[in-house]
């Protein structure tokens, strides 16, 4: 199985990629794709080797196909549906995040403990957490993203596992213990933002 | 200069610091620090060390001490200023978010193209991105984040650069290109997202 790095390294070939289409490119190199996403050549060829895709030595790879055989990596082309647990004011602009719909990414529902966002006017139905195992269940869900405060991390967590979840995106400033066929993504916000500081 | 991701490592040391301390913990070694953080307790030391932070071999290091430590390597004591660029749904979650101003992070100001986010109902002032240079000169600013659409990044972020930003959380999907004294770190949150249906 793929490591997360590797995985986060094809994302950023597909920043690449699309940015070359944009620019009328057809067809790449690994070197050129690799200076443009901050890597050798020789990991950008061993990334897509390691997934089947190949190259023509003379030619490079073909635009075209990276971005599908990418796509097909990350399931883009199955309906990939999510929840959100917690919404706060990460949450909500996750939940209207343009981006995600872009890339076809369905965010089924989210979840909150405080009913004055159970509001009709939300972009999504948001209701108590009481409900995340029927809703997952309901919809067949195996991820979420996980905004809830430090406090409520871990328990939050635990229920949704014990729902069936197997990937969580999460965003609490926590570190979560789960069964290790549960995969976690942190994303620390605050974290990010201050090792700036360091450099200022 | 220490890299990103030993940067990340101290940050994510203090997590785990944070919750030792909440659990009464008052000293803590090596090992048990870097099996909560997954990594080595070689690891632990080395990057310790290499900040000049001392521990004894008997009783491991003490957590208070550590905590401040960590916290000068962030400068968080000093006050830590910064703007946002771009202020929709994630620009403006950011400027909500109390994590920052726990942690003494001062989110001074927003600039956005459209007039309409420029009401006084905002938790910060927001002004036309033609006032950057002037704001950022007026309060020494050095630090930014960036949240705009992935067609505005690049040109906004040369806007930063010339009004004296140096570092950057940049949040639009794209690879930026920045002079060598400039730092950037990048949140993509599309990116965290589709990485979590590798493992569904």
């Amino acid at each position: 199985m793929a490591n997360l790095r590797t995985l986060k390294r094809f994302l950023l070939y597909r920043i690449c990629l699309n940015r070359f289409q944009r620019l009328g490119f057809e067809r790449v190199f690994s070197y050129s794709l690799g200076e443009e996403a901050g890597v050798t050549a020789e990991q950008v060829r061993k990334d897509f080797s390691s997934f089947g895709i190949k190259g023509s030595k003379r030619g490079g790879y073909e635009i075209k196909n990276l971005l599908i055989s990418i796509n097909n990596i990350f399931k883009q082309n199955g309906e990939r549906k999510i929840i959100v647990v917690g919404m706060g004011n990460i949450g909500q602009a996750l939940a209207k995040y343009q981006g995600f719909r872009e890339n076809k990414i369905n965010i089924i529902a989210g979840f909150d403990l405080d009913p004055s966002k159970y509001s009709k006017k939300n972009i999504i139905p948001v209701y108590h957490p009481d409900l995340i195992s029927k809703i997952v269940k309901e919809y067949d869900i195996k991820a979420a993203i996980l905004a809830v405060p430090e406090s409520e991390g871990q328990a939050a967590c635990d229920k949704l596992i014990s729902a069936g979840i197997c990937a969580i995106l999460n965003f609490s400033p926590i570190i979560l213990h789960v069964p290790d066929n549960v995969t976690v993504n942190y994303v620390n916000l605050r974290n990010e933002l201050e090792s700036l500081f360091f450099y200022t």
